[in-house]
C-alpha cells in the first residue's frame, strides 16, 4: 500500500490519500482518517480499510480518483512527534569525520549514532531548500527511513522490527559549515540540521517485496544532482538494521506512533556507486586527487532522490528540491 | 490567564481548560479549541475568547466550572512539535562540566547551548518518572520555559520576545550516567534525555506581572526533594534571555506554533539558594567538602517544583513526581 498527504488549506497535517502502485492516481481516504498522523495512531483499526481502497484503486474501480500531481503533495507525513535520525552507514561516518578531522567514536560498530531532528514541519518533497547564508555549507543527505507505531521503552531490536508500519525516503538537509562549531559546544546538532523533506509517499513493507529483509532495504538509492548522476548506493549496507536503531531510540523513552527513524546517509564503500551527500564526494575527491573540487550547494542547485523496486517501479515518488536564497 | 489540559480518553492532546487564578477551579474551553496545541496554532483568533472565560471564572460567574484535582491534568501542553532546551544559566554549565571533567565551550557566554528534547509525549506533572536502571543516574532539572507562536527563521532576539504566548515550568529528567558516553560519540544527548514533564498550567505574561522583564522571569524556582527544601534559585539569573534562546533555535528553521523553549536548569552562584538538580548539589559537595554525599534518584524519591508570584500565589501549579522502577 502507498499513502500520501494532499496539501490542504485547512490542516498542516494534509489530507490522507491512497496512491496507486504506479503513482499515477490517488484518492482521498479522509473518511477513514483525516490524516496519516492520526491513521498511524489507530493503525490496527485503519490498515485494512486503507488496503481495501488501495486494491480498488489499483484495479481502476474507484470513482473519485484523480491524477497525482507532484506539487500537490506534502511530505508523506507532513509533521510528527519525533524524528530520530541514526547514522547507520559506517563508511559515511568514516568519510565525514575524516573531512572535519574528528576522531571516530570508540563505539563506532557497537552503539548507533543518533540525534533528534526537526519534525514539526518537514519541507514538502518539491519545496525549495531555504539558504540564508552560503557559508552554512548547504548539503543534502539521501536516506531511507521507517515510520513506527507506538514503541514501548526497552523494546528489543527483534520486537522493534514488528513496530515498523511504513517506509519513506528522506532528504536530511545539513549545514556542514555550522557542524564543527556546534559539535564543539558538546550538545550535538541543532542549527546545522534544519527542516528536512520526506518522499511524497510512504509505503508498507509488501511494496518492497524481497527488497525488505534483515531489517534493511535492499535497493539502491538513486541520487541525481543538478540533473546528473550522483549516487546509487545500496541501502542494504546499513551496519545497524532498523530494529537496532528503533531499540536504541526507545532505550529510555516510549516512542509515539508516527515516529520517523532515519538510516543516516546511504553510503557504500564502492566509489563506483557514487554518494548520497556532497560531504562524502568532497572527501573522496580529497583522498583520490588531493584536493576538493565540488562546492556545497548554491542557489538554484537541484537534488533528486528516488528508489526503484526490482521491476523498475518507482516506490516512493521523488524528492526533487532546489536551493533558494532567502 | 491560566490554561491547562484535562486528561481525556479520547485525545492524547487532552481537553483545553481555563483555570482560575487561585488554581482552585477549572472550566472546559473545548468549544473555543479542542486542545491547547490547536489553540496555539490559531492564537490570535482564540486568545480573547479564552481571556473572557478566565475573567468570568475568576468572578465566579461560570456555571459549569469544577474543582481542580491535581491528577486530572496533563502537562499544560501534553505533546508538541519541538522542545528546544537551552542551557542559559552559566553557573549550571560550569558545575556540571566540572562534575564530568569536561571543558567549557569557548563560546560559553556568546552562543547558547541548546539541544532538541522529547516532546511527543511529555510525562504528566504528577506522573511517575520511570527508571529502568539505577546506573543511569536519574536526575531532575527544574527549569522555566516559554511556549511560542509560529516563529519565522532568522528572527531577531527582540522580535522573538513578541512570539512568546505562554510560560511553563519544566522538569527536564536527565540520566547523568548516560551523558558522558553519549556526548563522547559526538551527536549530543538522546538516551540521556528521556521524557520530561511540564507544569500542569501554562500562563500568559500578565500573570507574572513585574516578574516578567528583560526576557527573564524574576521569581525563585522552589524545589523540594523528598519533602525537604532543595532550592530556591532565582530564574532571573539567565545569562541569555528567552528572546536570545528563541532566535538561536530559529536561526536556520521556522519554529512551529507550540514550540517549547526551556531555560536549562535554574542556577544561582549563591549556594544559599540551593540547586535545581542533583548534579549541581553533588558538585558543590565535592567542592566544599571534598566528597559527594548525595546519590542520584532511587525508586520512591520525590521531586516537587513550583513558583510563587510576589503575592505568594502559586503561578503554574506544581510538578510533583516520584521515581518508579520499571
Amino acid at each position: 500500500m502507498k499513502l500520501g498527504s494532499l496539501k490542504s488549506p485547512h490542516s498542516r497535517d494534509g489530507e490522507l490519500c491512497v496512491i496507486s502502485k504506479d503513482l499515477k492516481t490517488a484518492v482521498k481516504a479522509t473518511h477513514i482518517s483525516a490524516n496519516l498522523r492520526e491513521a498511524l495512531e489507530n493503525w490496527k483499526d485503519k490498515e485494512a480499510s486503507l488496503q481495501k481502497i488501495y486494491a480498488d484503486l489499483n484495479a481502476g474501480s474507484v470513482a473519485d480518483s484523480f491524477p497525482v500531481k507532484e506539487g500537490d503533495f506534502h511530505s508523506a507525513l507532513p509533521r510528527t512527534w519525533l524524528f530520530a535520525d541514526g547514522s547507520a552507514f559506517i563508511y559515511h561516518i568514516k568519510l565525514v569525520r575524516m573531512a572535519r578531522k574528528a576522531a571516530l567514536p570508540e563505539t563506532l560498530e557497537t552503539v548507533p549514532l543518533m540525534y533528534q531532528g526537526e519534525c514539526g514541519q518537514f519541507l514538502a518533497p518539491t519545496e525549495d531548500i531555504p539558504q540564508r547564508d552560503f557559508s552554512h555549507g548547504t548539503d543534502f543527505e539521501g536516506e531511507v527511513g521507517v515510520i513506527t507505531d507506538f514503541v514501548p521503552m526497552g523494546v528489543t531490536p527483534e520486537e522493534a522490527l514488528k513496530c515498523i508500519r511504513l517506509f519513506v525516503l528522506i532528504n536530511d538537509v545539513s549545514l556542514r559549515g555550522l557542524i564543527p562549531e556546534e559539535l564543539a559546544q558538546g550538545f550535538g546538532f541543532f542549527q546545522s540540521k534544519p527542516a528536512s523533506a520526506l518522499s511524497p509517499f510512504a509505503v508498507t513493507a509488501d511494496e518492497l517485496g524481497s527488497g525488505w529483509k534483515e531489517g534493511r532495504i535492499h535497493f539502491p538509492l538513486q541520487v541525481n544532482y543538478n540533473g546528473q548522476f550522483f549516487g546509487k548506493a545500496n541501502a542494504s549496507a546499513m551496519h545497524f538494521h532498523f530494529g537496532q536503531l528503533i531499540a536504541h531510540a526507545a532505550k529510555t523513552r516510549n516512542l509515539a506512533a508516527g515516529t520517523v527513524i532515519g538510516s543516516g546517509t546511504v553510503s557504500n564503500e564502492s566509489h563506483e556507486n557514487g554518494s548520497s551527500c556532497l560531504a562524502e564526494k568532497r572527501m573522496i575527491e580529497q583522498i583520490e586527487t588531493g584536493s576538493i573540487k565540488t562546492p556545497f550547494m548554491k542557489s538554484g542547485d537541484t537534488i533528486e532522490i528516488q528508489m526503484l523496486d526490482d521491476k523498475g517501479q518507482n516506490i516512493f515518488g521523488r524528492i526533487f528540491q532546489k536551493v533558494k536564497a532567502v
